[in-house]
């Protein structure tokens, strides 16, 4: 049988068919001890990218996988994870941003080929699987699951036996698909790893003692003792091993388009993530917001955890004393991270308790990363009056979202954002807050440090590296010798 | 893509490898009303042919299943079978065989397709599956699961997209099997039923007022008040709809190989099996027993639940007065049905309650179904001498078995029987019975009512229907056409 | 503080509360080995007397127990039974009659005193619970648990430290009590049972090689080796060691109470009861039927299981030939162990199965032990009839049954009788039955062999061994002493 | 039955037995509405009390109580809070001290009694609870549980039957008891509170529109919108119901011995204890450090979270910036709160994150609120030198801890304090830091503002405010009246 790259044509026109992959953490180790330990800890450090469910798999003499919903934590212990003897291993941790939370939907996915087993883990929405699902049906395929996965996997396992060549298989796969993504692939006790043309979503590369690493964010290295090499480019295909790194070349668009929100919240503050220290971006974003929105205030204080840090480059930078006002309850989880809409509200007064004697009759300037549909911030500067402040002032790190992220956060329809269609003194007046400034435009990729061109800023202006139906393409011609 | 009928030819010839499918219970049903309810009573009839998982799928605008371990009764409830609309479904019951039991291995087995959605449930012991496998690996076919019910279901699933017609594509994947099996296929809200063409396992129509009915045995059919109709014959592949049944021939081999041991043991004494009664087939064997082993005895008392049958026509035609000498504990299982070894021995002394004050200073003629291993009958021997029984005489309502069954019944390697390569005299001294009689040959096929070379009688003559790599073949060709 | 004897008087005039405890099994042992799983062993004997619930207590240096909701087989494993070390223990099955059914009721009950450790099985149904609770409650006793269990342990407990003397206060725990009751008791290392004064509820005494063991019915013995010594006479109570057996009384009654339905239907058939063996009585009402109501019929067919040994009675009596026409689902369990209504009309026709081709055209005599609501039996004589029986001769091993148990079975309430107030042919009609005999009175005594005026027959005349409110006493003063 | 007050005396003397009760958070509510979701909210406020089990105890008819192990989120849903109807109720959250961790443990405890359900919630260490159960048993009382819950609230019980007076029963209790405790007592409808005479656990008044509140901390009113009163005081019994509060007062002691700890480390920076706002106790606490321990620096940098306030005291007080250069995993909780000794070591480096960027070539002043053991910090020493930093100046913001506390806190055993005998250079040389200053115990009370005397400073100082055998009693005679 041939490979069957020729019929399903890779291309960002593919119509959008609203189903995603989720947005996750990876990591992918390989070594000479057993690696399983150092996998649980790297997921561990990524564990802010899915709380819905882990997993693990690993080569020994076949690929064995354990996975489950729920915490790292929850998911292994120290028996489950003895039992997955190997030195080359990935792993996974998911969050859903389709709503469905099951078992099924776990990764890494595993099948057995004539190729071996492979296993496969990824970050990211691929927009077209489900073109690719009818037409794979229409030649005689049946899928057991409904998942992306394992049209995904079965694909690639399909080039691999065609081309005898995973790197190309990898290439040839990449080309098939549209969206963002971030692989690890063991295939056997071979380890692999590629990054989406776009560099949509981060993935990295780190050194242990005895051997190399990938990971959606350089935490992971941090978590297992692993030095920071480099990123993984966009558009590249990996082999580790121990004895090195293998790189090979996707074409390459003229622009990328890495995610600016990773850096504005997603990510950790001690990630580095394309070159940039996140917890930097943040501090200089809360500087220019000082430059940028003066404020004669009384104190800065940030909304916890995810504020903190472009507020104390406000406090920094506009001499104001930064001070934390509102006291966050640990075991109430980010608002942000749970899927149902219920738990959200019924935890947001939980969540966030004010200090009425730090802030009682004081004028206050109130920073966090982002505005997505207002309610949470709302409720905020209603409880900071309800506590005694006499001014609340907002400062956002980013310029406000008016648009649907179709790449792996959960914003999905325009209704949802304050922000759309509406001027900033209407949303100052919405939210309750005595001033508000969002994050200038040029200041954001000033901040980051990157060319505006090579960041996505779709849910920013509705303007998306990919084409989905119905949104503006802000690119006609990315990669070369793409039709 | 082209059928793959042409690479994976048929043929009884494949090597042995050692590993089946399940030994089971099928059904499949199609009315005009919601079937999940009529299935599961048909599942619960048939609760004796498998008690590790139990499985049910229905169609109404997609294939809906549900399945878990454990008997059906303890996996679905009233809240699960309402869940499951549908008008067509199919049911199974599993009892394995391998050792692994799991949920993955449950069925009804499910994918989708471009020919929509098909389930499979079967009954039965592919002998080629691992080779099948194998060349479509080399095809580059990736497997999501280590079931050979996957390589069914996907090998089907593609023969329907290559064909358009299912009742072809069955007979195309009939073609490229070597075993024994009984399938019901849900083919979105159509339902077909095959049987293997030798007939070594059972199907059997049935009529309800609004439907047809498939199913392993005919008791499923009492169950829910549908009427029998007929055998499927060996074969026969079948539609069935509201409006009647469809039906269609695979090439007629020259014999059939039904397997007696579903007279002699497996199946319900209450169920009709390819125009047998099988409570009359039991009956006989205990006459034929009386004629042909005579002896001057008390009491004739039955091994409980297995050998009550064959007792009674025994002392019907001897005028020895039956009695129930041995109590069986209701809540230890069959100890056939139990896979750990370990459990088979604790429990056998439990299972089996003498009645001293019956059987002290009583010559007893103890009569059981089959001796495969002997070691309950040499303990139930043992424990009856214990309770004052003076002579014990064991009469055996089959032949002795000498050699593995490769098409569904646990028993794998010669030196697990005690018949093998010893005299009677022999056997009766190891059981410590005063004397023994085994059913004779020419009674089996004279009871049972079917003609010798139309049975399996592979475990009592080691010459099997099909060919297994180190086994004689029974009859050369048994299909026209076949190579 | 004093013994609580003196107020809480036993009498058999307490006001009825509705409440009561389990019906059950229990076992203790005690010998030169662990006896966890001689114990393990005895309650699966023991298991159709309760299926609810399972547990074990064990004495090495304090009193460890372990217990589980359903079946014995699925609530231990060889783990758990390991880690119960000890040579002296108790067991427990249970079987709710109250419809509460939770962890918190299984049995065996443990407290820990200044006596040290002591764990309690009862199996029996205690009338006054309720006011002996709210007696302690006036003293300022407060109560961890809603059980009975609690109430009779801690009273125990407390005459235990009161008086220093076990034997003596199982005794004065006895004055307190009115029902039915057969106690094993663990007291740290010590063994002691005892059985109610009527002897309502069954015990007896076994040897083992290196010790005694205690049970309610002689096939746990069976089932782990020991011999059968004698019953535990009503009234008894026991202290039992390695060394032998320690006997004391309470005062004797001037009547028993055996309840006779233990030998009509609750009993294995192989177990022997105040004497009397089940399996023989069974056989001998089969026979007074026949004498009794003799009808000219083709065969006799027993109700699967419970009928089994009448109807063989019966058969050897009238010489009509016996055979087995209905197939009992083994894996459908006893309509009558079931708590939900709703179950026991669904599986009613699941559970038996007419075999057509022998009743088709027959007379037939179908045999049971008893009716209570007469659902079933009404349904079995319709389906033999739709399967072609010519007639139904229904015989009936108990007389009518007309008033409730209040000492552990489950018939509570007069309208659900059947025969309550109705001629035995309109009986008949309402079965669908030809013919309809009951047992004669006379003959109940007389098949079980004891005097009638030691049985209790309260379900059967509404006169009751103890003073139930609301219902009439059958002997004013039946132990000497007594007011 | 006489009330057991006079036998069991209370004194501070009783033997120091090594089993403590929990500590925990409670909860207690009477409202003219709905109280469950109340409790609900309340209890995720004081979820940092404790982790290992949740419980709500409420009445209507009956007192219904529902617990569960695990977070107040996993524990109860929807369903199981509209379960509990009533307008009083009481709640608990638990964090055990002693290593067992199960259901049976979990409050409020629950005992029926003639006068009606009583719940009890409890937060504290009784340390003589096993004098208490031995003396009851000599009575004749037969524990149940082997819970010190169970003799508190049996013992209460008993009070209140023998009194029928609520109030006098819970001072006859707190006579009988020695230790730490603030109690919450559901009985029928009536919600009573206690805090012991020392006032060594905190417990506080709310008012809602429709009624009254207590808790352990003021979190649990801005959680639910209730407005704060006051502290309970020392010694207080309180009946609080929708009219009002009573209160009766047991026996003052000259002194009190509120925990420090609560203030330092334990309660939320958000909560007002004593008067005392949390928050500015510990920015009041950086301060003094930044005063008494000088440093010229680039940097002050907590340990998050338990470090950020007493930091930006420091840095306010010192003018040396602050940032945050160590991120906290979200996701791996609290070293201290998780029981077992291997995760602690396993968690602490995934726990903290250093940001190389921000760290190298720096001064960094460390703050943190308290060092028991000493070997998280001694870790989080040497991955801020290996990410660069020049220096590293630890300061402390409590005394050194060089004892156990009996109270509730789980530090044992003295070889565990790193401080104990041993000097601050020696520490600091242990700890790898290139200074150590720890809170000067002035400053302690200074910083919480409340005389010396009335504070318990056992773990500083190894006096404590009641007799434990083997360690110095503080105060002879704290209460009057007493012994």
């Amino acid at each position: 049988m041939k490979s069957t790259k020729s019929k399903v044509n890779a291309c960002y026109h593919l119509s959008y068919e609203g189903k995603f992959l989720d947005h996750c953490g990876v990591v992918g180790i390989v070594a000479d001890s057993q690696v399983s330990p150092l996998i649980y800890q790297s997921l561990r450090a990524l564990q802010h990218r899915g709380q819905e469910a882990a997993g693990i798999a690993v080569f020994s003499e076949a690929v064995a996988c354990s996975k489950g919903m729920g915490l790292v934590h929850d998911v292994f212990n120290e028996e489950t994870l003895n039992a997955l003897k190997g030195k080359a291993g990935i792993g996974h941790v998911r969050y859903s941003t389709t709503g469905s939370s099951s078992l099924q939907n776990a990764q890494p996915v595993v099948v057995s080929s004539s190729a071996g087993d492979l296993a496969l883990g990824h970050n990211g929405d691929i927009a077209n699987t489900k073109a690719l699902r009818e037409d794979l049906k229409e030649k005689g395929w049946a899928f057991i699951t409904t998942t992306d996965s394992e049209v995904i996997i079965r694909l690639l396992a399909n080039e691999i036996v065609a081309t005898d060549d995973i790197i190309r298989s990898m290439k040839n796969l990449m080309r098939m698909l549209v969206g963002s993504y971030s692989f690890t692939l063991l295939a056997n006790n071979r380890l692999f790893a590629a990054r989406d043309p776009l560099g949509i979503k981060p993935l990295c590369i780190g050194k242990l003692d005895n051997g190399y690493v990938v990971a959606s964010e350089s935490v992971a290295f941090d978590a297992i003792g692993a030095e920071f090499i480099r990123d993984v480019m966009p558009g590249e295909v990996l082999e580790l091993s121990k004895a090195g790194i293998r790189s090979s070349h996707y074409p390459k668009p003229k622009h990328q388009a890495h995610c600016m929100f990773e850096w504005v919240y997603f990510a950790r503050a001690d990630s580095v993530m394309d070159g940039k220290l996140v917890y930097d971006v943040r501090w200089r974003i809360g500087k220019c917001l000082a430059t940028d929105y003066p404020v004669e205030a009384d104190l800065v204080i940030p909304v916890p955890d995810s504020g903190r840090t472009h507020a104390l480059g406000y406090s920094a930078a506009s001499g104001i004393p930064y001070t934390e006002g509102l006291i966050k309850n640990r075991y109430v989880w980010r608002t942000f991270i749970m899927p149902k809409q219920l738990v959200r509200k019924q935890d947001v007064r939980l969540k966030m308790n004010p200090i009425r004697y730090i802030v009682e009759g004081k004028r206050l300037v109130l920073v966090d990363d982002s505005i997505v549909r207002g309610n949470t911030m709302e409720r905020i500067v209603a409880i900071l009056k309800d506590a005694g402040a006499r001014e609340v002032h907002v400062r956002i790190g980013c310029p406000p979202i008016i648009a649907p992220c179709y790449f792996g956060i959960d914003m999905k329809t325009r209704d949802q954002f304050i922000a759309c269609e509406r001027t900033i003194p209407d949303i100052a007046k919405t939210l309750g807050a005595d001033s508000l400034g969002y994050l200038n435009f040029e200041r954001l990729w000033e901040c980051i440090g990157l060319n505006k061109n090579d960041l996505c800023l779709g849910c920013l202006t509705g303007e998306y590296p990919v084409e989905i139906p119905g949104e503006k393409l802000r690119f006609q011609k990315r990669i070369e010798g793409f039709q």
